[in-house]
């Protein structure tokens, strides 16, 4: 007898989807987070522009980008409908802009590349800009606004996806995941259903690792995985309108200033979300450089800026990748499991006691990664939990995953 | 029967270290404090710089600043030895350095002034101030060096206060403080001795008011008192250097930056504060221009503060005064008060249910005000201490206090 017929390791956008989507499709479903604030879900800003953050030459992950904003919507709408909470889903579009000559050029090439794949993008000059933003800055060169592009707020987001899983009877143990194989998750408990800093084992048909840059902290998760996975730190601040000032901002506004990149992401809530720095390190630091680059640039691009108030400053750790698209598929566990569910010494899995040794079925060995999903994983979280579904279901992804599958790592 | 000899009304810097001291001289003493988070003492630096925090011709308030910094060590270190913790006091001096041409002439003349009243100020030129503390800007013009100078972690310091009033005896009661009378304080109760909510009175020979920029909203303290004291807002960081970071500055360093001045006081734990806005606002909001400013002015003298954590961003309202001095010394309650102790109508303290109507015995009448020190608190708080030890012995404060007596604003 199994745990579960599934069991998801992690709790942010993409692991809490997957659950949801699993359970609605009729299966027992197991949900394994340490629940800290720690998750790169809370700290995004929830922008969905599918064209913003991917590069000239990632052709693959734009493909898969556009595949996600063309289903976020009506997976969004379903996901109000069953938790019964908003998201926060904003539909204004994006306005880029350009502070000098030289952003205003580099602006011009997004829009001949958006142009290029058949997208909607305006080229807008200064005026029009400030029009349709009133508290940009004088200086600013130009624009293009992007009328597809879409914004989520990322927090209110999760929780939906959080209550519209336990609705569909998602069972969420809090623990920390150290080990898996196919079929067996053995993990720190946390508070919940066991006592602290107990190990304990779950075992279902299919374990699917959707634990973020953690996930290259598991053993059991093939090693070209673990190898292909690291943390992508961001600072992002969040900012308040004070009760006298109206809303400054209606657009998702990226404005290039003096060659850096800054977004400015508007809530319905009189929050402003300012992003975001890429640094390859680990920590979760506050520092004052980051701080002052992040104000300076965004008060640089809308003046009006330096009177909200500084409600927020975090730091999450993005799961970056070495070709910066997620991964996505089935994949044979490190070590073999022997028949009877204790782990051979070639395996990760070692045994924890008297657990180790009982008799334990593996049903379907199956083992699937969804992580790696770097600066795209509020976008990308809906057709994720297609894909798992429709692997969990036997059969295939949609197309636009197939570049993404762990077998490209090997 | 009074409740006790003495009541102060607020437990920042200044009231607390009232209280330690007249417990110490043997009163019975009862404080009142919201307990809040919200004190000036809480959000300050705790700089102690006699001459940088006056200005040029507030020469009554720079003498009564050198009062206080010849009396600070020994009242500094009784109260070390009474509370049994460290205070963080700090005699490395100041080191105040010039950003550019102008800022270098705005600071010679500062020498000059400190030269004229016999203080040592000794003129350093680039090399030598950069000697002094290696992480100066290159661009560094010149610098002063105040040897006199001292810094104390206001927030250890305010707690010794307290262990040190606890133990002495000083009764602490968790109140707002609404109405005074000489004798007689009532206060809306916080958690604590009564109830939450409820309107309480206490009784006592004296009753002191330092509440800091509150005072000016008790009803009861003169209203030409009310009307001089308004909060002056500021906000303030609190840095943190990363574990792998030594620390990056020794001295409290004041610099001037384009006309801007900014001063960073370290501690030995490796907290760096960052200060201050003056701010003619009564909010606490953390403002983003607020933080910026502060980050890149600070950031401009010291680059390497780009690497240290942002721990802290806080706000605070200081008690400022129409002349910037504080206001110490008895004064005559706003409303008579009869010998059964019910207030006349042309009185503020108006009946509050059964108890206003019970005789109480008033005796000496006299109030208080120990308030408007702006920014001299910590700097002021061992002579304010010792002004209202020597009021409540009959006797008279240092002459240094004279001119900062209640009367000078009728």
């Amino acid at each position: 007898m199994m745990d579960a017929d599934v069991i998801v390791v992690g709790g942010g956008v993409i692991g809490t989807a997957i659950a949801w989507r699993a359970a609605v499709a009729g299966r027992t479903v197991t949900l394994i987070d340490p629940d800290t604030d720690d998750k790169a879900s809370l700290v995004a800003a929830g922008m969905l522009g599918p064209v913003s953050e991917s590069v000239f030459g990632e052709q693959d992950l734009l493909a898969l980008n556009l595949h996600a904003i063309d289903r976020f919507p009506a997976f969004n709408a379903e996901l109000e409908a069953a938790s019964g909470q908003p998201t926060g889903l904003r539909t204004e579009g994006t306005l880029a802009v350009a502070y000098d000559s030289g952003d205003l050029a580099a602006l011009d090439r997004l829009t001949e590349f958006r142009h290029s794949i058949g997208l909607k993008a305006e080229r807008l000059d200064a005026r029009a800009c400030r029009r349709l933003e009133p508290f940009l800055a004088p200086s600013t060169r130009g624009g293009v606004l992007a009328t597809g592009d879409l914004s989520v707020d990322n927090r209110r987001y999760l929780a939906a996806l959080r209550a519209a899983a336990a609705t569909a009877g998602v069972r969420t143990v809090v623990g920390q995941v150290t080990d898996v194989a196919a079929g067996l998750v053995r993990f720190r408990a946390g508070s919940g259903d066991v006592t602290a800093g107990e190990t304990a084992e779950l075992t279902a048909a299919h374990v699917v690792v959707a634990a973020g840059w953690g996930t290259a902290r598991i053993e059991g998760v093939p090693d070209p995985i673990r190898k292909a996975i690291r943390p992508v730190k961001g600072q992002i601040l969040r900012l308040r309108h004070p009760s006298n000032l109206p809303h400054i901002i209606s657009h998702t506004v990226r404005a290039i200033v003096q060659g850096r990149d800054i977004y400015l992401v508007p809530r319905a809530d009189g929050e402003l979300v300012v992003g975001a720095t890429q640094e390859e390190r680990d920590d979760r630091d506050i520092t004052a450089g980051a701080v002052h680059d992040l104000l300076r640039d965004a008060m640089t691009a809308v003046p009006a800026i330096s009177e909200l108030i500084l409600a927020e400053a975090s730091a999450g750790r993005r799961p970056g990748t070495s070709d910066n698209g997620p991964i996505l598929g089935p994949v044979t566990p490190a070590g073999p499991i022997t028949p009877a569910g204790a782990v051979t010494p070639a395996g990760r899995v070692t045994p924890a006691g008297p657990a180790a040794t009982t008799s334990r079925p593996i049903g379907d060995p199956r083992l699937i990664i969804a992580a790696g999903h770097f600066r795209n994983g509020v976008l990308l979280s809906a057709v994720t939990a297609d894909a798992v579904a429709a692997l969990l279901a036997g059969g295939e992804p949609h197309p636009a995953w197939s570049p993404f599958n762990p077998g490209r790592l090997a």
